[in-house]
């Protein structure tokens, strides 16, 4: 049997490779962490919910045919992913304001947007993934004019797919980011993983948070509301996977 | 006689204006201020000699074909203008690291760009002139797409002519931030000052601060060097303009 090594080890993720395998191992851990990992606390049973709403949602998206990483849940806490090469961006997609760009831009939180709004941030720890424009994405050679354009289509297309999925269960998309790798073939790739530790999602009736503000605020437990986003998913989608 | 009112006030100049005149007098004060105001010194001569710098530029850019709001210098600390609806914006252009984008990027101060990067900030003292893309432009309302674009051509066309300027008295142009105003009939002219308050200018020989980075950063008094900078262009400039 051959023997896996540590590829990566990240805030909420680590990933394990086969040597001559194309894919990845992705065991979900069981922390959140917070203001660039300022804040962290070990959370039993974190990592199931985000590996198995991650697998509901790539699942669903790529029915809409948005393809991902994404190959298949291997248990619980783990999911096997296509190996690609990661852009270090981070494109977020906003619908409503709420965070950075509501302190930003001096607009309450809440506040619908006429239209949404595409944000890159440079994935580096150390600048603590700084906000960044088309001109810094050039000078850093993070991305092709061709492939910023195409991230963000990619970027709203999955907009649209998850706001439709998060409305039938009752949830609106407030924001979200997402992360892109580039397959041997050079073709771009959904990545990473989608929960609400990557999405603020506000429950429809109530406005109330089921996503990582929780945790960042300090406004009580995230389990039992990640709890109820994976069993909205489960409920509601479980049929069609 | 008509009596001018007080149309506004900054932090470095005072506007005023005539009933039914569509020219100001602007007053330049002798006052710096960096921080976003928190830091804040009365400097006798600084006014006089911003007035006076700019008074230059704007002439010499007006021969190279770029419109300003400039009119005529009147004294040597005011200058008559044209009034033009503000857009609150500043359109920075680098030429070499330094600064906030520096700091942002995590690229040492000093480093030549391949090209120029634009950079577009919210003009707005309460938000602290946010830094912010083409998205939040639109949303804002700030300027149309095709405005934008025009922004970012301005912008860069200054830039050249700036760099060959300054290049004349041995200065480098490590980057600046110029503000633009909309005429009543919808033009875009470059408007309020370019000076050493505005500009990062490095002597070519010693790379030594001809700017404000000297008050900014506490290296010493800024009048010489405002100074060292009038009198070059004086020298060299006075006899074209």
């Amino acid at each position: 049997m051959e023997t896996e090594v540590l590829l990566y080890e990240g805030k909420a993720k680590k990933l394990f490779k086969k040597p001559d395998s194309k894919e990845l191992r992705v065991e979900y851990l069981d922390q959140a962490t917070a203001l660039n990992g300022q804040k962290k606390d070990a959370i039993q049973g974190k990592g199931a919910l985000n590996n198995q709403i991650t697998s509901i949602l790539f699942q669903l998206l790529a029915q809409e045919g948005i393809q991902s990483h994404f190959i298949k849940i291997i248990s619980k806490h783990e999911q096997l992913i296509e190996m690609v090469d990661m852009i270090p961006l981070e494109v977020v997609v906003r619908n409503v304001a709420a965070g950075s760009f509501s302190k930003r831009l001096g607009i309450e939180e809440g506040t619908t947007l006429p239209q949404p709004i595409v944000e890159f941030y440079y994935k580096d720890d150390a600048l603590d993934d700084p906000f960044i424009n088309d001109d810094h994405i050039a000078y850093l050679g993070l991305a092709t004019e061709a492939e910023r354009q195409q991230l963000r289509t990619l970027a709203l297309t999955v907009n649209r797919a998850l706001q439709h999925i998060f409305a039938q269960i009752d949830i609106r998309l407030i924001d979200f980011k997402i992360e892109i790798g580039k397959t041997a073939q050079g073709h771009l790739l959904l990545a990473d993983e989608i929960s609400p530790d990557t999405c603020r999602l506000w429950d429809m009736a109530t406005n109330n948070h089921l996503d990582k503000d929780i945790y960042r605020r300090d406004l009580g437990d995230i389990l039992p509301v990640y709890q109820e986003v994976y069993n909205r998913l489960e409920k509601e989608f479980s049929s069609c996977i």
